[in-house]
């Protein structure tokens, strides 16, 4: 218990450096977290490209083997450092400031930290962002929120994503907002497809102000 | 890391005493693991349902938080008992033991275990199960036996979920085929929609044949 103890001291610690870090760089740093295929790729990818011109993106991809994630970020134009876990379930703030050091911050205006798709272990890592997005797919049920209090408590936004597939899932709208409200209240929602750009305008308008806040 | 070690090593023996006290009472035990949302519970429910009269299941739960899943179950007329982890995100051998206790094995041909949901931490918990059956819904990506190796190496039985939502999702079913295949080539692999109730008879009569196996 100690050990843990300790152990998220110094993460705690870490990443206040990194917060700081950040902040002299006027860098917004999100920290992206959903279940593994809630879409958390192809929304920072459609992010990133709607937002040329206006805020430049670089990402910092976590995962436990591959680099297909940042593969297809690179493929797209944007500036992407893979850290590969092996059988680590989150990221923490060393591998963040690590993966941080090898990019041009400069020519950044906001960091995408996307973490290991897991609604669990993240949770308990705070990795320096400003921003804690958790992503909540129509597809895998209205309950997660409830399900995973500890992550979807600890978001400052939340993002339902996939809206196009609601009608094939049986999506019940009402119910994931409910259950949203109820373990996330101080959560700012956005619903939308990455996919067919539905809704993308009100987040990307949202993080814009935040850029300038 | 000795504390881990021996952690690690305390729970594989008392895994093995349940593997031993199952087959003792002619139990067939699965271990389900999943992405949270791939459809553990509906898999489960209907498998029970299309059992009645040949086999007899019964179910422990495990949840960070909420009895839904198990009342889902229970409202079916399914034997269940719910195991609520707090902020672990998997079962181990110890949780199941006090679980099963609480149940009247006598009565049941197959012990179903709903792990967490999560594709990580349950991957090196052994449970004393019988066959390790892992999830993969086709709204969740075709890349997933690559990101989670650890879960998808060690299952025995991989089962595609939620098939009648494959053209929605634009799921490109051979490459996951391949993907698992690469990872779990020694796994049994189904595809179905508990929903629509595609494939499951194959599902079912392999069931059948492991319990007398």
């Amino acid at each position: 218990m100690n050990l843990n103890l300790s152990l998220m001291e110094k993460n705690n610690r870490l990443a206040e450096r990194n917060r700081g870090f950040f902040r002299a760089k006027k860098l917004l740093v999100l920290n992206v977290v959903s279940s593994p295929g809630s879409g958390k790729t192809t929304f920072i990818r459609e992010t990133a490209a709607k937002l040329t011109g206006r805020l430049r993106l670089g990402v910092i991809v976590g995962d436990l083997a591959t680099d297909n994630d940042a593969a297809r970020l690179r493929t797209a134009g944007i500036p992407v450092v893979q850290i590969t876990t092996g059988t680590v379930c989150h990221l923490d703030a060393d591998m963040v400031a690590k993966a941080a050091a090898q990019m041009d911050l400069d020519k950044l205006d906001v960091l995408v930290i996307e973490n290991v798709g897991n609604l669990v272990c993240p949770a308990d890592y705070d990795l320096g962002e400003d921003l804690r997005v958790v992503l909540l797919s129509v597809t895998e049920g209205e309950d997660k929120p409830l399900k995973y209090p500890p992550m979807f408590h600890s978001a400052h936004v939340a993002v339902v994503t996939k809206s196009d597939m609601a009608a094939a899932a049986g999506f019940n709208r009402e119910l994931a907002l409910q259950n949203l409200e109820r373990v996330s209240h101080h959560a700012r929602i956005f619903e939308l497809s990455a996919k067919t750009d539905d809704g993308m305008k009100a987040w990307l308008d949202f993080l814009a102000e935040q850029r300038t806040a």
